[in-house]
């Protein structure tokens, strides 16, 4: 049950192709209800398959739309509605299944419900595989800013199905290689050397399940070692200071999630190497291919970004913490003043290895 | 800080007259800013004497109402609302200031602010300072149900100065006596059978600090045993089972809950006589007690009731545990089926040793 499980912070994990079918069995449940929280988009494509895993449970289904428009209050309140009017109980359980958000909202919903019941999470998107859905961290976002309320509550399970990325849109599934990229590169050195210069390759391949379960295991570790991100965890930020401040600063229209993150990465890789020692040659490969892989030129330096970086929850009042990387590897973390965010964001822009395509989304 | 603190479920906690002058030495806090959650009301008695005693540190007062009524998702929200566009970081904290509602609300918005910030409370009622602020359990009301959303979310520090009782109403008060002789039932023999037959002169008198020190005791000693009330924690609701349903069948109007909760007591010492072996010549005199103490006869069974007592959250699908007594401080619980309340009121408004008297709040 995850209300007693701050020791295992980093849930249970399942991975394999076809798992799904398995859903019923790859974890010890509560003996009550299972409140199946997904969107009806993603019930088209998955729905089936989950009501067959779940065929022996009594099943109460419950919508929510995904995507980061609908990370709200307003949808919190929509689910803990709905479960309260079902007669929600201490031995019932959610099951998450859709993507970030779904996953972020309905198991914030989870750790508030009832003052929190166990719930499990199914990803439907790389992204979600890779990162969202793992570790414990739920929330919704707020007018002023991304995740300002939410809970530390681990899933009781993450069962992670590659098959269900089929029908993934590649946008989507472009975004999550670069959170996989990410990974990667804070937490293991070898799989982030064998992945650079691939991005755009994976993209088409799709042949991830390597990545996918490496980056998997970085996360596990991290959260394990951190659950409530009161110091290493944080270096799963790397890439997200300034990427959080684009995503904001463009009033959440014009970047993606993924793209915002793969310029933050190449920003955070060029400071690194003028300031942590990270190979200057291989940060500047590494930049120009995330730019390019974002499909984006690196966004001009403006006020709304520099708000946006002075609101980011991670900083504490003297300023903002950034991740960088002193080789690959081996992030290091420290304050990283506007004026060094600035610097890189033109060192980005000014042609130095960057060759920003057309939006390849 | 209270997010790695569950092993410290109880907080820490400071009682003594007049030790409101020393709320900023009191406990150690983070390094930001102080959010005051307090009503109105409350800060016109009280708002001086904090302010003074938080003079040397940057306050945000943020305002919310005081009260059951007040206890919902929207108070939730506009706490979080203010938080937020006040910059809110995760090395602020929250001080709330009032009754149990202040403390619940503010508590549960401490606990989901930046996925959870410290928080400390100055219970300003007697119920708040015997029972709601102590042991970290946070939450709002639905309209389907008391406190069936919240968290876990102990405060670092709860200071208890009962010379901020002086401005207490009669029955917010008696309220309170109901709850201390509550704790002490079940936790403290020697300290209840002291109390017992006064309950009525303490009203009047108001010299409680023993018994309140007493009953802090009893709740600190319970949750630190078990801070998510996943066992032993639940003798805490002694009273509260059948005391809930009668809020609710009331719609919460006509009972308050130390009514309700007293009526409740009276309930669960009747069975207890009856099946548990609780001395039956104490139960009946200690029932009675509590009956005219609340002021109120004891309600008859209805469907309202039944239905009431169906949805109280602490039951799982197999039926509702009930808090009952082998003798005094011995707590045990069991499943109470419905029809063994409903003889239990029915002995209570039966004449069975109660003599109901006018309201006497």
């Amino acid at each position: 049950m995850s209300p007693e499980s701050d020791g295992e912070a980093a849930g249970s994990v399942r991975i394999g192709r076809g798992a799904i079918a398995a859903l019923a069995s790859a974890f010890p449940y509560p003996p009550g209800r299972v409140f199946l929280v997904s969107s009806p988009g993603v019930l088209r494509f998955h729905g089936g398959a989950v009501r067959r895993a779940l065929a022996g449970r009594e099943v109460v289904e419950i919508a929510a739309e995904d995507g980061e428009r609908a990370k709200t209050f307003d949808t919190l309140r929509a689910i803990l509605d709905a479960a309260i009017e079902a007669g929600v109980r201490r031995d019932d359980a959610v099951v998450a299944l859709g993507g970030g958000t779904v996953t972020d909202v309905a198991g914030f919903a989870a750790a508030i419900l009832l003052r929190g019941i166990a719930w499990y999470a199914v990803p439907t998107t790389l992204l979600g595989m890779a990162d969202a859905a793992i570790g414990g961290k739920t929330a919704v976002d707020h007018p002023l800013g991304k995740n300002l309320v939410g809970a530390f509550h681990p899933p009781s399970g993450v069962l992670v199905d590659p098959d269900l990325l089929a029908t993934l849109p590649p946008d989507r599934f472009r975004e999550g290689l670069v959170e996989i990229f990410k990974g990667l590169l804070v937490g293991n050195a070898a799989a982030a050397r064998k992945m650079a210069g691939r991005l755009e390759t994976l993209a088409g391949t799709r042949e991830v399940d390597d990545f996918l379960g490496a980056a998997i295991r970085v996360k596990l570790a991290i959260v394990g070692r951190d659950p409530r991100e009161s110091g290493e965890r944080r270096v799963l930020n790397f890439g997200h200071t300034l990427g959080h401040a684009i995503e904001a600063a463009s009033g959440y229209r014009g970047w993606s999630h993924g793209e915002a993150v793969a310029v933050g990465m190449a920003a955070a890789l060029s400071i690194s190497s003028r300031t942590e020692g990270f190979p200057a040659a291989d940060a500047l490969v590494l930049a120009a291919e995330l730019v390019r892989f974002a499909g984006k030129a690196a966004p001009k330096w403006s006020e709304a970004l520099e708000g946006a970086l002075s609101k980011d929850k991670k900083g504490e009042a003297a300023g903002l913490t950034g991740v960088l990387l002193s080789d690959w590897g081996r992030p290091v973390m420290r304050k990283v003043p506007p004026a060094e965010w600035r610097r890189s964001l033109e060192a980005l822009s000014g042609g130095e290895g960057t060759m920003p395509s057309p939006d390849a989304s």
